[in-house]
């Protein structure tokens, strides 16, 4: 399916589940609507951290409409909402058109959907996806680049990799500089400040067997981390795994191999 | 010299002239510095025009170190600021710490004086240099991306470059995204709306020998001809040529051939 149908669904209420293997080949992404009291925070927090928010668009304060996907309503094409008042999940819903404001900014951020497809693609095994799982989610002892009320842990996705594959996968991942990028770390948890493996913050642990080792990524679950934390009045993201859907194909994205990978940060 | 003994005879009032030629090594930056009410539309101004408003650094409300530049401070280390109000130049100055108030945000854009030292350093000639003017700079019929309170023409300027050193030049520039980058035109200036060559909107024209031909680049003076047509009540900027000086490099920012190099409009 194309993503113009998916989005279509979608907005008709027939597609409410999560946007995981659905189309592909397209980037989707995170979502964060914010009052643009907030925005200009907000933007600086991800121009100092684009590994974990990786920038992709940003819309004016009462646009609905992304660029990256024509005829998009950012109000009502993605499957579902979390609503946050003051740092608090408030509900969830599957269309935020009456709760919309005319001073809302929206941020789309690369997602590692993108990244796994192309694992994927390379014949390369990812339990979580294999299980229909959440990738489990952890909060580090590394502290993310504050910016006004912004601040908090980096939080990073982890994959269980077999040995033999690790290099492919952060050679493909490295690629994707959009989509979090190359792993900020391989091996031992405890490095990163991570006790209980077993024990995620956020999605669901998937078993590891001995031949295979723990990679991290930066993830799209800081920036959501660091707007609760910064206790804002009202902020709208999408529900993990309930991604927007553009237009634009990974391949898009995908930078050639040797290339030096620029981020703002350097 | 290096660059922190240079802030500090600027600071002391002894370098009051232009940057040009100080410190070749070192970037140098574009500033406009403006109330934070104003500092998201111009932030996305920058994100959606990266050839014209190459973002190198954002400081926070009422900050003013740069992280690119240990102990500076951007109130008194440049030479010379031109302060707005209402969109009409008001006053020139060479400290403005009496006017800075707690909500400024200063933006650090990327400048061709970093490209200039290279193409020099090439051996290649650049004539305004040589007869030690302001380049020439032209408003063009090329439209920027509008964001908020924010638009207007792309702003060029333009050097004569031997037709023998054409190539060399763009390669040069190619290397340099933060820096304005690859030319924007090269030839005819009536393709991009400029009808007397001789007659640029800022700078100085120089002339052009029989074997060379005009190259155009995008130009730092374009966010601060936004800046004044958004009539803004308050903007301090460099004045045109008295830059701010930071403590990296040249070669920081420098891309290896053959990288696709990548722009926040991709």
């Amino acid at each position: 399916m194309k993503s113009k149908e998916v989005r279509e669904r979608i907005r008709r209420g027939e597609f409410q589940k999560n946007t995981s293997g659905a189309c592909d080949e397209y980037v989707q992404a995170n979502v964060v609507i914010l009052p643009k009291e907030f925005a200009f925070d907000f933007f600086l927090y991800t121009y100092r951290n684009p590994k974990a928010c990786p920038l992709i668009e940003v819309l004016e304060a009462g646009e609905y409409e992304s660029r990256l996907a024509k005829g998009s309503d950012i109000r009502m094409d993605i499957p579902l909402y979390h609503v946050f008042i003051n740092g608090k999940l408030h509900e969830k819903r599957g269309d935020i058109r009456d709760l919309y404001q005319d001073d809302y900014v929206t941020f789309l951020l690369g997602c590692s959907f993108t990244f796994e497809s192309q694992i994927l693609n390379n014949g390369i095994y990812l339990r979580h996806v294999d299980y229909k799982k959440n990738v489990a989610m952890y909060k580090t002892n590394m502290e993310t680049e504050p910016a006004g009320r912004f601040s908090g842990p980096l939080v990073v996705s982890m994959r269980p990799i077999a040995n033999e594959h690790l290099e492919k996968v952060i050679e493909i991942t490295s690629r994707f500089p959009n989509m979090h990028g190359a792993p900020v770390h391989i091996g031992d948890p405890s490095k990163i400040g991570i006790e209980q493996i077993e024990c995620p913050d956020y999605g669901e642990f998937v078993e590891m067997k001995d031949n295979e080792t723990p990679v991290f990524w930066a993830c799209g679950v800081t920036p959501q981390a660091a707007a609760v934390r910064a206790n804002i009045p009202v902020m709208i993201t999408h529900a993990p795994g309930h991604m927007f859907i553009t237009d634009w194909t990974n391949d898009d994205f995908l930078y050639e191999i040797g290339e030096k990978i620029p981020s703002s940060s350097e």
